[in-house]
């Protein structure tokens, strides 16, 4: 199984490594990390650079296709090369896949227009503004197309992509040896389990 | 708050990255990468390579110290740059935490000795056999140090952490930031949930 993940200037890490960590554990499967051009990409913050290792053109008929989010996703689905590359690739790809706010630029491709999707819980209405009929679950499969709520629910997405590849037990055993047997000191995860508080500060300064 | 995280040739980056994208948001706080050399380091399957950005010496003073386990740990724990390194920094951390193996690092610099301390669950024999007193919890702290399960749980770590720097209510806030609402599509992650056929296939080939 060919995973590709392409990558972009502010992108989210965990976005990208939760996937990856899930999905590399498949039989006979390669994950790989593209860009635009390749060579080092930072997120947000500047503290982490990964190395993406081939351009969008060394990537052109993926099995999967894992769009991570990030803040630099806006200036993604403005239009560029990524945008043209996902198009072509979602033709022939099995699975075409988002974490976050990655479902904003498939959206924004006109790829989840009038389906079932979910993004970053503080982008739904925006999703839905793209054509999407958001929803807000941890993640949603419409056919091929699987989507996933913040950040970390990208580990959850690909666990449920990783049974439909391979079967139960091997995302079973995939899930053992990643050791994901949650145990958050909190209850504070989503919107509605959260103290308003937090609610409230997260939505002060949300970009959407 | 200063976070400083070592890499080295095969680390996993799911033990890098969990706790990055919690403690990156602690308020007045830098994450930083470094390696006994700046520049490219890769995961296991080389699929993920991560930029080092300072050396060790230029890091000389972190407030949280924070080492990823992976199937590089082996050679780190031999003796070198990073175990010096480690024994260092630790004289004035505020907080010395692993993920993982990066438990055994600790354990083998003489961090450990007599503490409670986890790590990944295929790996617990090791860790006592370095001297510590292993125990098989989610995370535990034992006066400043912090040490968690395998991979994923450096997340549940980072949040507990989080809370003890800069309160519950910070925590929350991160929680919610990064939707860590986990909803695992199966109940596999620990040894005594996961299918016995996932279990036996992990421990058959387990380096430990």
């Amino acid at each position: 199984v060919e995973v590709t993940i392409p990558i972009y200037d502010r992108f989210n890490a965990l976005d990208v490594i939760g996937p990856y960590e899930v999905l590399r554990h498949l039989p006979d499967t390669r994950v790989v990390l593209v860009a635009a051009e390749p060579g080092p990409i930072s997120t947000e913050d500047g503290a982490v650079t990964l190395l993406a290792e081939h351009s969008l053109s060394e990537a052109p008929a993926p099995d999967v296709v894992l769009v991570p989010g990030g803040a630099g996703e806006a200036t993604v689905r403005e239009g560029g090369p990524i945008m043209d590359w996902l198009v072509e690739v979602n033709k022939t790809s099995e699975y075409t896949a988002s974490v976050c706010t990655g479902a904003l630029i498939l959206a924004a491709a006109g790829l989840l227009t009038g389906r079932r999707a979910t993004t970053y819980w503080l982008a739904l209405d925006q999703l839905s503004s793209l054509g999407a009929e958001a929803v807000r679950e941890r993640f949603v499969f419409d056919g091929k197309f699987a989507t996933s709520a913040g950040v970390s629910a990208g580990i959850d997405m690909s666990l449920a992509l990783a049974a439909r590849i391979a079967g139960d037990a091997v995302a079973q055993t995939i899930q053992l040896a990643i050791e994901y047997d949650p145990q958050p000191p909190f209850d504070a995860g989503s919107e509605f389990s959260a103290p308003a508080a937090s609610v409230e500060w997260l939505r002060k300064r949300s970009r959407f």
